[in-house]
């Protein structure tokens, strides 16, 4: 009854490079402060961001067995994303998985639930975003779907869509609105490249931004 | 309805600078330990400790405009100490308000709340210590008050008390106290200097703080 | 009441030695995926691996007294493991104690509760892993057991037994199986390093471990 | 830029009353054990199972706005279906909204925030599953969605799907299998009505299912 | 060190009773929501409502004695406000403290930490607002202050203030504003009222409240 | 691999008996405040006393098969203790497997995990203490072992071992000192009685107990 969908459209890859230079902040904006996961995701490592395609991957509690199926649907450029069934800390993800993901060409892990082997994993250059750091083992037992839409940390991902992930957490960006999206984030991003500039030099955004009136209309009263 | 109190008398410098040399667990026991706020707060950084004097700011769930309006209030070896009026761990301050504050001399941030941007901020220098780390963005809707005293993490905390913070999380000593309770957290500190001579010697505290007999009229046995 | 118990069986330092080499994921999974403590433990310092003998020590809630009383019964190569008689985060441990464990040849630190003075602890080169980081002092007054059968974040722990510690986390290892185990650690560890090279090479675990068959079994299909 | 969707396909009402008679467990095992709403929605009455159909309302942290505008899309037999677009505690929903939230003919409110009034609410007759019960206010500033696709407490729920809820929790079964659902789920529950009486009479299930062999092909030993 | 505060100023009983008639929600409100503690604070009973005035007591963790000084500080018509020095879960409060606060005129507990019997508190009619329920037994070791101004669960009370207790959780009324508080919280509940009767009547608040105009300015759109 | 224990030593009837009579405070107070299990286990029902001996069962995250083997090893007077070998919320177990445990004897369940159909257990009158209610559904492919020693939210239980539990939590009681502990809590039992008589009439335990000398001479003071 489970089932592996082989044949999934991918955000294109300039797309998702395009994110990796700007940031989940960024993306999450630009696109109306939306796809953002729940911050339980953490980054296991400090100053790495990245952007690839949803490979999506469910799994039993306990049990990483579709793990091993999902490898194999990898292309160069996906991003694993790997979400229980149930809720879980076990460790479903470790340096073995690690070298064989990032033989496919798998960027990065982001997993709502947990991983081991951490320091290896900084070692060999592998990223990852999870909700747990434990060395609890998994079993082969049970099958899950892969490749299919499914909520990671609260947020519906569908496969290929954009995944972007850096210290400050994890972002998905669906495929369809991607282009404009990217678009949106790059004038973003410039344009907060000059706010810097002027708030560096001792300007307020009350003047900057003009909130005064408001800020007064409100009610707001200085003492 | 909302204020801005702009009335606020702040702990001398030279008190704060004197906490900043002392750190958080000395200015804790200094003052009868008391004064710690929750340890749900984390610094996004390792190895920095600040002190400096709050400046208050409350925010609304979700909304980060008072601190903007706070940034305006700012002086030189103020620490920007932000609660909000009900639990949120939004993303409420990033690179660009971090700009904002380090040109007007604040020297790092205390938020029972979410941060976003934190590797451009540590590459800043900016310290913060949050409750979450979260790109979540906020809005500009509703007011609250500036400079007030306020509840922050479960600890009282009057504008130009000082706040002490280091990887061990954060203090507060009120104004009035400070001179005093400096004066005992550098004896403390003078103290535990010399224990730390006689510990590392191999010498034991049952000895050297003399606590066999009480434990033997308590009732300790050995077997 | 309570007791200090003097005469324990360490296991052999070579054994602990041989742990250390391997890390808790692997010492975990070769006693059949027991012996993990819970993942709310957390290293306060990075890519440290530590393996030593429990030396246990029970301390009642915001009261360190038992932790001086356990540092007389330390012996080199041994690992001070602490957990409160009722659920606590306040700081039971820093620099001076530190120096003390130091000194008398401990390894590092594993508590169910909160430590202080972390910057510190690390520039020493004293590893721990705790449940908080809390700068909470605690008091002297209530006596419990030293060097007796505990449970430390969900695991049972009698004085002796190998603990063994890394960044993923916290693991024992009960004295009486530890040779046993050691052997079986070390063969997985050999063939997972045979494993590592196959997957780097890009062969998939599919294949390598011939799981086709049995997904097939229990249902999986293609699309 | 936000928008209320006025063109729901609403599943029809006997299917929803038929899985108010089966509840949220037979429900949750009928579509594969899939559909469960994450557990932290507990309810605020006590044995009360409702179904309907999900009436979707997104709210900004700390503003029940929308929640207003989402009441005048109602339809009798609606279930309110409430997420914050980041997560929020505050009491979104009280007495007075659901006196309107009645005489609208809606069932219950599934909320992944916190909830007021909770007594009232009870007498009232008006069920509740919330993450929190808070009397904290909110404000009516900021728009969000209204009857669109939308991920609460981690489920995926699309407007006029079936909502089940009752003492163990919610569920939601997609508006387009649910007839198919409603079947296999009244078929599971005449069986395990069948194996109620026979586990009354003492039989055991590694009996009635034969678990014996499978379970002693696995390696099960008895001491 | 620690001291007892004797001369207390309590806000008048009439007052008290006054938001006893109306509850959490409402008192919230009337002081333009604020007051609440922590939704951590759980009722242990149903539909009971409270209020009085807060005798306040601090406590360390593990360690109830400062409850037994604060009962003799009790006067009729008083509530006990407990709070741990550091967060603790213990059970500090169980039926011979009920009996003895009972016997004292006090009409209830509130309390940032654990109590037990809560089966025989009930039957009492004594009714207790905690953050956990907890067997685990305290000692009487550390003293601590009674009759200070604290912080409990993020509010700050001082000793004589208005508590309000009900299913949804505590609110504190400082004593200067209280009886203007009530003064309003009277207001709105009869405005409440009012507007009970217009929305079971089935009109909609959007028309109530004009919210329809300004939904439209800030851009929300029926598709 | 795994096994199932099958020559268990029971707790004497007549002893549990005598706890059940008693409850959860008086049973850890008189073994010297230990044997409490963790308060995350809540009661799902509300004023039920129970004791028994301990069936122990472990079961893998999301796999309630063991449960089935366990329950063949029931005794009447049994009470099923389970807990997962990494903690899992999921809801392993409900009213097929409570009707079972009734016909086999069983008095309740204590699990560190999940239950459903709470509502019908409550119905059938078999009580829960679990540390989650949710109708996640699990599989049956893993083996642990039945009736060995194991720790249960964090307190060692010993099949045989008295478990005791009420509105206050859960207790475990070890088989060898059960009568002693029994005498001990009755005696208590009995003192406490007498107490609250006393406390009843007003009289404040700072007085019956003696406290006063003791609290001035570690310097409380009256203002």
């Amino acid at each position: 009854m489970a089932r592996v969908v082989t044949t999934i459209a991918r955000t294109d890859a300039a797309i998702c490079d395009g994110f990796a230079a700007l940031g989940v902040a960024t993306a999450h904006e630009a696109q109306g402060r939306t796809g953002l996961l729940g911050s339980r995701l953490r980054p296991r490592q400090s100053g790495t961001t990245i952007a690839g395609t949803a490979l999506t991957c469910e799994v039993p509690p306990g049990d990483n067995w579709m793990i091993h199926v999902a490898l194999e649907q990898a292309q160069p450029g996906d991003i694993l994303v790997v979400t229980p069934t149930s809720p879980c800390d076990d460790g479903y993800f470790g340096d073995l998985l690690a070298a064989s993901a990032l033989a496919r060409g798998i960027r990065g892990l982001v997993i709502d639930a947990g991983v081991r082997d951490v320091a290896q994993l900084r070692e060999m250059g592998f990223p990852v975003w999870s909700k747990a750091v434990s060395a609890q083992g998994t079993v082969k037992e049970t099958l899950a779907d892969v490749q299919v839409p499914l909520v990671c940390a609260g947020a519906l991902i569908t496969p290929g869509d954009v995944i972007v992930a850096d210290d400050d957490g994890v972002c998905v960006v669906p495929r369809r609105t991607a282009a404009t999206v990217l678009e949106t984030a790059r004038r973003r991003a410039a344009m907060e490249e000059e706010k810097r500039l002027i708030y560096m030099s001792g300007r307020l955004s009350l003047d900057v931004n003009e909130m005064r009136a408001r800020l007064k209309e409100k009610g707001l009263g200085y003492e």
